[in-house]
Formats: C-alpha cells, structure tokens, sequence
C-alpha cells in the first residue's frame, strides 16, 4: 500500500533560499492578516528561521502602530484586497519594508505606490502574486524558451471545484510566452485543424492554445510545451501544498531589504539573468 | 548529445507474442496491398516471423486467384476501402482466413461479411481498426477502468499536420468509457467551471472532456486521466513509428485461424479476460 | 498563484463504486482499530455511505463482543499485526464476514484462515494488502500487458523519509510482471549496456529494472513503462492521500458479503475478467 | 489508429531562430564531413535557409583548400576526432568563422585553440557538444532552478542499444546542477533510505542521483525532477530525430561571425541571461 509515513512538509525546505545574515542580528518581521491560513503558515515558518524574528502577529481589527512599536524591518502583507492598500502606505511612511501576497494592485494602485516610494529612499516594497518558487521558475523558464520553437502550447490541471478556465498562472503563462515570441519575431504555432469537435483545440490566449483539465484527485499543476521537428521541451509544474508558498515568503523577506524602490514579481529575486 | 545510435525498430519486438507453433509447418500467408506503406511492412514482418511464410504478395491489378494457386492459410488485406469487401468475401468463399486493416467497414459490410461467415464454418476474419498492441490494450484498460473513478479526461497529442481533433482514437475510448459508466451508474465527472474562455475545457465526446494538443515534434500520443478522492491513474500511449503495427498484425494472422467467424478488434486476441 | 480552495477529499468519490442495495436494510458495519488513522477514515467513510450503518467502533482494549452484540453484518479490522489473526478468527467464529487491511498475513496464517472458513460455509473473508483501487488496477493492467511488450521497467517515486527501497508495491508489481513474462515465455528485456555507474540501471528484481526516485514534495507514485518497436506504454499511479482507500474499503464491505471462503486481494471485486 | 500522415520533420522549424539579415547578402557556409548523417543534414538545412549559402561541402578526401577558393564565411565541421583539429586550425588562419559539432576537444586542445584564436582578431569559433536547443535549454534551466529546491533527480530513458549508463548529458546535467547548488550552500538532498534492493537509488553522480531506463520504442529522453515541500518542477527533454539539431546549427552559423574568439556550448547564443 503506499506509504505515506512521517511527511514533514511544515519544516522542510524552509530554508532553501540560505542566508548570508549568520552572524548579525535576525530581521525583525511582523505580519498582517495572521488569522487566515497563509497568514498562519506564514507565522509557523518565521518563527522557524533562525535568522529571523518574529516581533508582530496582527489579526483583523489589530492596529497597525503595533508593527511601528514593534520595531519592525520588514511587514508581510497577507490580507485582503480591500485593505493591502493602506497597510502597505503605512509601512513605507513608518520606513518598514514589505513583502505583499495579497492580490488587487492594479496598475493605478501600483503607480500610487511608486510614488509614495519615490519618498522614501532605502525602503524596498515586493509586490508578489505568487509565492511558489518552482511556479514562478517554471513562468520564467517558458517565457526564455518560447521563442526557440514552433509550436507551443499549455496544459493545466486542476482540481474539479476550481470556478475558473483557464487558471490564472497559465494565462499569465500564455501572455508572457505570447509577447516574447512576438518580438522575436516567432510565427504563430503550426495547426492544420480544419474538422472537429467546438473546444478540442483549446482555449486560445494570446495565440497560445491552453488545455484546462479539471479531475478529483488533483490539486494544482501546469505543462508548457514547445515542440520543433525531432524534439520537444515540457515544463511541468505540480502544487500540492500551501507549504510551497513559504520558501518564496522567506525568501522576499530577506531579500527585500536590499532592494529599495518597488518590485513586481518574486522573479526579481531569483537571480535568473546571471551567467 | 542524444544518442541515435543503432535504432533497429524494424526487426526488434516483431516476436513479441510468442508463437505456440514451433515443430508444426509454417502458417501460409498472403499480402493484398503489398505496395503501400502498410503492406511492405507487414511483407517484411511475416518474412521475419520463423512460424509464417509468405507464399503471396499482392499489388493493385493483381489478380485474387494467385492467392488460392498460393495455398494461402491467411491473407492479409491492407489495400482501400472501395476493395477490401470483395478481397474479404473472396477469401472467405475460398476457406482462407483473413486479417483486415482497412477501414470501410461500417454495420451493413460487417452485416454481410457474418451472413457469408454463416456459410463458411470453421473460417475466420479478423477486422481490426487498430493493429497497435499498446493502443488496444490503453482502450481496453481504460474502458475496464472507468466505472470506479469520479473523474475521467482524455488529452491526445499529436503531430500539427494532423486535420482533425479530437483523433479518432481518443473519440472511441471517450465513448467506451462513457458507456462503462453508464452501464455501471457513474454520476458525471463533476466540474464546477462557470467562467472560462471558450474552449478552455475541451470537447465534449459523450460527456467526456478531450483536449487535442498539436505539436511539432509530436507524433501520436494520448493519455487517458482517472481521479478520485487522494489518487489518479494515468494510462498514457505513444505512437512514435508504424513499426508498432506489426506484432499486432503477426499476433492477429497467428490468433485467426483459431477463431472462426467474425472478430471485431484485436483485443479479442489479447486474452485480456483471463483471470 | 495555484488555487487551493475548496479541497473536500474526505466526501468525495466515497460512492465511486456505487450500490445496489438501494431499498433494502442497510450493511451493520463494525470497525476495529478506529483509533489509528486508517481506523478514523473508515468510521467517517461508513458514517457517510447511505447503504451502511456503523454499528461499533472498537479502539484498543475494547472486547470483540461488542462486534456480536451490535449485530455486526462485516467486520473491518484495520488494527495490527499482533491482534488480526485472533480478530479476524473470532468474526468467523461468530458468522461476521471480515474485510482486512492490516498486514502480516503470511502463508502459514493464510492457510489456518482457509481452514476455519471451510467450517463456516457462507462467510466471506477479504485480505486487502492495498486498498488504493488506483494502485490496484494499475498493477492487475500491468500484469496483463506484460507479456506483449518487448521491454518494462518501473519508476517508483516517492517522499524522501521513506526508509525502504524499492516500494513494496513496486515489488510486488515487478514478481507479477516477471511471471506473466515467464508464463507466456517472453524473452527478457534487451539491455545493451556495458559501461555504466553503479546503479544507473536500477534494482534488478525477478529481471525487472526498478528505479526508486525520493523527492521532497512527492507523496506516493509509480509507473509501469512497456515498450516495443515504435510504440510506448505508460500506466501511472499517483497517490496523494488515505482518502483514496476509503473506496476500496467500502468496496470491500459490499462485496465480501457474496464471495464466501477467503479473497486475498481487493482486484478479485473489480470485475476486471469480465469482457 | 495513430495518425501518421504528413511528417515533415526536415524542412519545418529550420528558421525558428528567426534572421536579421533579411536585405543583405547571404553568409556563404562550407561544410566538413559533409557525407555523414549529421553532415548530410546540415547540408539540407543550410540549402533551405534563405539567408545562408552553401558554397562548399567537403567529404573524406577533399582538400580543405576548397573552403578558401569557395570564399566561405563560415564552416561547419562535423568529421571525427581525429581531424577536426587540423581543420579548425586552417580555418582560424585563413580568417574562417567555425561551427564545429564534432567531438574529442579536450581541455589542451581547446588552450591551443585559444592561442591561435588570439593570433587572429574578430574570427570567432563555436564548439558545440549538443546542437539540441531544447536539451542545451533544459540543461541551462536545471542548473539555474537547482540552488531553490531541497531535493534534485534525473531520470533519463533511452532506446536499449545504448551502451552507456547514464547518459552523457545526464552526466552534464548531474554536474551542473551539483556545482550550482555547492556554490549556493544547498543541503544534499535528503534520503532516509536504509533498507534497499542494490541499484534501487540510481547512480551517484557528484550527489546526484541518476537514473537510467531502457526500453525499446524510446528514443532520447532526459527529466530533472526538482522538489520541495508542497511542490516539484520537472524539465523533460524528448529527442526523437536527428532534425532537432538543425536549428541549433543555423543559430551557431548565424551567431559565430559576432563573436569572436571561442565559444564553448550553444548555450552562450540562446540569449538566456537577458532579463
């Protein structure tokens, strides 16, 4: 029978990213939106670092002053859209760095942000609309690769009660894929459908065919594949836990105090343009 | 870089299904459509096979009376659709058994073809749309499987010259697996999609969801996806050369002899139905 | 960012196998070792199954008498190693058939067991080594297929603190692969190598290749690979969860009471020899 | 059954990498071992690329005199071993951008290369040990995703004539994908195994584990398999056909003339360093 003895997914990997702090004092990290369960678990895995501290933990209805008097280097903003906003203006005015993981900031909120950084030198903001190491290197790695085949198309998986299709990620997959082949100038993927069943071919974003399978038993996954005479290229990604969003927390956390200004995307800090 | 050293798909598994015939004479065995792709094959696939013998290899205008001056226990007939239904009866008239891959056999010519079995008894006629063994067998598993699963999709891919999606493989095992369901009372595969691109969620074959994927580089492909609460069972087929006919074509001259009147698809061959 | 929402495993698919008992009195079902986690998902999977009743839940130290005084119908004993043999003997004893999940059922005990059911004619015992109906047929399907390919290996993937190499379920699919090869006298699988790193080539068990992958992240897979001349066959079994025994067990409970004497295996209730 | 019609695998994807040199004059492109399988290829490939002209293609015998007289811009070497540095060399002196597939250059071969290569300013040569783009990219991409993940596999298939164990580019890829985590402070990949069938855990390569299947029907296939908790990310790689090489050939014939000096692997021309 398959054995699914001692899985310990809570502390493993949690420091995957490493640390350059050994030695000097732990960043001070406080957290909003600790009730709800990335709140939670973002809780469990500061206080699992050694190199840093946990110094606040605010709950709905928690006055933010809390983190200022908490003497707090970086907030991590796990909310709701309705609030992120506001929270993360009082961090940059009170010279705290933030980590965010709550979606709603669309571009005018974004340039509003811009603007409150512009005044406040040295404070660093992430903006980060997922968390998942291997999903964002999976996103990146399809949009370096897209424009050295001819075909391309995406697979995601999920479970049958998500309300949603195509999945957010692979759409976001699909427009970066899209727009780097267009300035390379890749003509669209060969398809010499002409007879068929409506939706066997997908959903078109873009230009990119996306496949979306919805089956008990699942949790979350994507396949971008590229294909060219003679070969093909297949990136898989597969979620099967909230647990895989805390290396990408740890990692914004330790990072963003070295990256002042505003940045868009855990990406930034994955290093990925180096030789 | 990839090794494509020695590939010798021609001879290689020719023998995969045994021969119980070993001691006794050879099976005498004659080829219409010897010209085409198929057919040349399947010539130097029976040349290979210890336990048959190629007494007749027949192309366009030759005449059928050279396969009884040949003695021909089985003929295998590989030609068009608008000729397999003479070539069949023909054989059948003259006691010799016959394996047919070509397509064209709708109820009314399967209809006739049993009326003329009636009269010819001990004589046997294979049709087969389908001569790949692991293609068979993926149908097969999948159609048993169906009933005890909450969810079923199939994704086929191929290769994008392809003009029509879904295949028609991946349409017959959406059918047989629907109707396994419905035999067995199965409630639908649940899908709480309500907003999504058009097509995002594939073809509906039978209340069962197909998605065809086309890619360069591709050539036949499908994978048939079952899930329910904590697992999933993947039964995946790849098609990459039509050397994989041939065992299936030598298993089906070996089997037919024993197997008077009419079998309907090779899996009746494959003994899957023994404990 | 992937979508965790709405996970409800431990309802669904729970009526995979569906019911024919509609109308009639309901199955009285009794559960010993409840208090171990296997225990408590099939209190829970019983309690929710409209055409069973629970009637006993026994944790340790609990008498078996309860099992005859609640007027048990079926036993489900999911304890240990120690105490089935006595358990499972005191149900016969006492005209209760039995499904049993707990391991450590050699040949020796095996053999008793049969003795003392054919002093009970009429009961059913069920001795389930694995009751994932996922994992179970995909081990029955390779089986059947193994004697048509040229070439199987097994890949056997699982969470890295398992301390055994290969899996028991790999290894039990490899001894049925290797004799179905045997029976039908397939040829070995080819394997040209004869430079290589130790251990490159996997365990050898009974002639078959397996190769044992431990990765964070995994819980419990497997895939069977069949390969000849041109074609590739893949069945994939990925366990995620305990919820995917829970179909088994009621599987078992339904039908232990019509299979009189001793069914070793949950394969024997899936019907897979019927055409 | 499985379709296939209409491959095209010579001609499609030779331009994928697309070409800046629409309205100038074509390169003009000799070619060395020009009689072999790789040679004769690249000898098609170039002839149906727009922007090149084949002005010379030598086999054994020829004297390399020819490229000179031919006024080519750039040669491709794909000969053997044994005199593939001899040609290098005469084309360095005679001012001769080189593509050079052929195998043998070791580390002294490729100082004495370097010197010459100093002796002649603005020539540029390109030794390439895969012209695969989509292996050299799943190779690039698993070396950068390896320092972000706890644990790291590769399992590579291959046809069962292969007489090597792993695989070359496993071997590559293990080491990359060791150095990169060494240089970040990665842990070793956990492995709780301490009961186990020899072989089960695969090669060790510099602490990676390998894992070589061979199964008829295979061509060139390699995963990297990368996990943390909750999560894995897989890199496949499927070669299927000598075709693949083709774009990667062009990319290095079109690439070279603006890099002077030596360029070691393709993957210094796919750009992948740029945000």
């Amino acid at each position: 029978m398959p054995d699914f003895s001692v899985p310990t997914p809570d502390t493993a990997g949690s420091d995957t990213a490493g640390s350059d702090t050994a030695g000097s004092s732990p960043l001070r990290v406080a957290v909003t939106g600790a009730g709800g369960r990335m709140g939670a678990a973002a809780v469990d895995a500061i206080d699992g670092a050694p190199d840093l501290e946990l110094v606040a933990a605010l709950g709905r209805g928690d006055a933010l002053e809390e983190i200022v008097r908490a003497r707090a280097d970086v907030l991590v903003d796990l909310t709701v859209p309705d609030s992120t906003e506001e929270i993360v203006h009082f961090a940059v005015r009170n010279g705290i760095h933030a980590v965010v993981g709550t979606t709603g900031w669309d571009e005018s909120r974004l340039a509003a942000l811009r603007d409150a950084l512009a005044g406040a030198p040295g404070i660093g903001v992430l903006i980060a609309p997922n968390f998942a190491v291997g999903s964002v290197l999976a996103t990146a790695f399809a949009a370096k690769a897209a424009r050295f085949f001819e075909s391309v198309e995406i697979i995601e998986l999920h479970h049958p009660d998500k309300v949603d299709a195509p999945s957010g990620t692979a759409a976001r997959t699909a427009a970066l894929v899209a727009e780097a082949r267009r300035a390379a100038g890749t003509a669209p993927s060969p398809d010499a459908t002409h007879t068929g069943a409506p939706g066997a071919r997908g959903a078109d974003v873009d230009g990119v065919r996306v496949h979306s399978v919805r089956l008990r038993g699942l949790v979350a996954h994507q396949e971008v594949l590229f294909g060219s005479a003679g070969e093909t290229l297949t990136i898989r990604h597969d979620s099967l836990d909230r647990a895989s969003f805390m290396p990408g927390v740890l990692l914004g956390i330790r990072s963003v105090p070295a990256a002042p200004g505003l940045t868009h995307g855990l990406d930034a800090f994955l290093g990925l343009d180096k030789a």
